[in-house]
């Protein structure tokens, strides 16, 4: 069960944007699984994509297409990752894209293919064609909730979320879905990320509002610190609403402001549907001489299997989160300077038991959902946030499984 | 269970080594967790510790100890690491050190206290102090296996090993305990091991043959990334069987082998006995530029929580090997050189599937308890192997009851 998620919030239209989806029976029959979004013409779209070095065949088409032309469709299909297939994925996603164009009127370069699901089987391309004319039949502006469900593969719930900001005196709306819940440490996107607004946006402007944006969200949330092979977040801009942003002023920032939100939120989502969660936690650590290492040592709790099972047990065994400090190879890291605290509840104060500590206090804040996990360097003003899951019996199940 | 492990081999006496245990209530009533190691006058000793920058108040005062006088007596107890204990965790291993020294009629600086267990509570010296008498009253030649055991935390078996090696004509033995289960990426040492042969061996060539040693057994093993506080590994060399090694020649390399025998065994039955492991894995990375690269590909695979789920459940999901090559951070990785294969499987060969590879005999492969995961990365001459276990059910049971 995902930690504070209930169902989707409402998810408001954008106009310029419709959405499709149908059972195509990718990888288990009845499930909708492929997902067309169309963008209306003129509008402008960036997009951001995994680092890992093995990418799969629809993330080097998908750069390709864009490096061409302006997006008009993305198809996207859960089930099967079409990654570590070599020379025929890229064929089978380049496939994919045609028969898309062909049925839609477009050029194939204006398709870009997203895939997420089991990495190394091929991609069954007729089944996800034969589903291309029902995904576009029901293409509609108010898609959105059933898009957010056709994108799932081990998520226990979908994921979006809408603003509403107003610039000029117009009303713009922000409306993203996303998906992920395993193999997630986004390097520069998450696993999948579809973002719509009505404003226009200057390309270089929207660009670097994205790679913003993800740099706080995003790359900032890790359950298993795998980075996935299919990451991408994608960011469409349409000009519907009639506000033009052109310049790099205030109005830019409100929008950029509003995209950071939603992104948080579902970069937040996704570790909150973390496979196996029962806790949302945010590893805060401040007092740093940079933030390189503020991040070091957040990810070097985040990613310890001894402090997230301890999480997942509600123990507050903190010698766990003091040892992982220890080990993230700050340089001349001085013990004596260090604080911990979980929530409101100081624990280590001066790299020592703080007096006031008792077992029971640290016992009590451990025993939320949410968790907030503190820890002070004491070396200079830098500090960092990440967002992390706990360790439990579930995630051993759910991957232990994933193929069976 | 640990894999591959039955119980203790036979462990020769070291001639002017000798070891006594007392059950003295430190965590949990009736059960070793005092250990009491005896050097001979005139031997010569050796030992690494941890590098986490929380090293534990053992392991600083040992070091204090090492510096000044050739170590009388080790005096290793279980079920409490005296770590993130502050001023009063060094003063409660100065204590021990001194109650023992006392009893035994030596100084307090030839004994070198060793804690491990859970971190951050209060050792409880007046319990260890009270094990003293029965300690030394039991020390015994043939005391390594009743001491292989009071050394255990969560280990489920106790470890060892002998070595025989004839040099100039006679016997040298080298004995050795280690124990260590979780907390597993010893960063110059493991959680604790302790090594006495009869020959003697200069120091500084001792320290050498044990630098070495570690290098290539403790150094390269994990269970969940986890760098210890505590960990140490210590070689005690009496001289007893007379053999002398002064120089840098091929007796001193006869010796140099066998200790590294004696540690890749123990360091080998750490992972064999890591918490909730099921399979005994070993990452062998070749045709690496550097054996740095070597390294981080094969500890990229050893940490993946994808990679150890599906060696849990035998299921040969060898997209999460690629990904985790992928994401490891070797510069302009080329994946179209990559080849991947379980033991004798060939999965994947210049970066896609091999073509004659079926799931049948990569499910064949991954069925055995113990398992080679081969990675050749196609740019130079380098290798490195690590090895690792699986990550289980059980792994996140022990660890989320550990302190319950």
């Amino acid at each position: 069960m995902a930690v504070g998620l209930t169902d989707l919030p409402v998810l408001l239209p954008v106009a310029g944007v419709r959405l499709g989806t149908a059972a195509a029976g990718v990888r288990k029959p009845g499930r909708p699984d492929v997902m067309v979004l169309e963008i209306a013409r003129g509008g402008v779209t960036a997009a951001v994509f995994t680092r890992n070095a093995f990418c799969a065949a629809p993330v080097i088409v998908a750069r390709e297409h864009l490096s061409g032309a302006a997006p008009r469709l993305l198809l996207v299909n859960s089930g099967n990752a079409n990654a570590g297939t070599g020379a025929e994925g890229l064929e089978a996603a380049r496939e994919c894209c045609r028969a898309l164009a062909e049925r839609a009127g477009c050029r194939t370069e204006e398709v870009l293919p997203f895939s997420t699901g089991v990495i190394g089987e091929p991609l069954p391309v007729d089944r996800i064609v034969g589903g291309l004319a029902a995904a576009l039949e029901s293409l509609s502006e108010d898609g959105w909730p059933a898009a957010a469900r056709a994108i799932m593969t081990t998520d226990t719930v979908p994921k979006g979320v809408s603003r509403q900001i107003t610039i000029d005196g117009r009303p713009v709306t922000l409306t993203g879905i996303a998906k992920g819940a395993g193999m997630i440490r986004p390097d520069m996107a998450t696993m999948m990320c579809y973002i719509a607004t009505d404003a226009w946006v200057a390309p270089a402007l929207l660009r670097r509002c994205l790679t913003g944006a993800v740099a706080r969200s995003f790359n900032r949330i890790t359950v298993d610190g795998d980075t996935s092979t299919n990451d991408a977040c994608v960011v469409a801009a349409t000009g519907a609403s009639g506000v033009r942003l052109a310049d790099d002023d205030d109005r830019l920032a409100a929008f950029a402001a509003a995209l950071d939100d939603v992104c948080t939120a579902l970069a937040q989502a996704i570790v909150r549907d973390g496979e196996g969660a029962t806790k949302f936690v945010t590893v805060q650590v401040d007092g740093g001489a940079s933030r390189a290492e503020c991040l070091q040592a957040a990810y070097a709790i985040a990613h310890s299997p001894l402090v997230k099972t301890a999480l997942f047990a509600s123990d507050p065994n903190w010698g766990r989160i003091l040892a992982a400090v220890g080990r993230a190879g700050i340089p001349d890291l001085d013990v004596a300077r260090i604080g911990i605290h979980l929530d409101g509840v100081r624990i280590v104060r001066d790299g020592g038991r703080d007096p006031e500590y008792t077992e029971a206090r640290g016992q009590a804040a451990m025993a939320q959902e949410e968790i907030t996990i503190g820890v002070h360097l004491g070396r200079g003003a830098c500090s960092e946030t990440v967002w992390t899951t706990d360790l439990s019996f579930e995630y051993v199940r759910i991957n232990a499984e994933y193929r069976t």
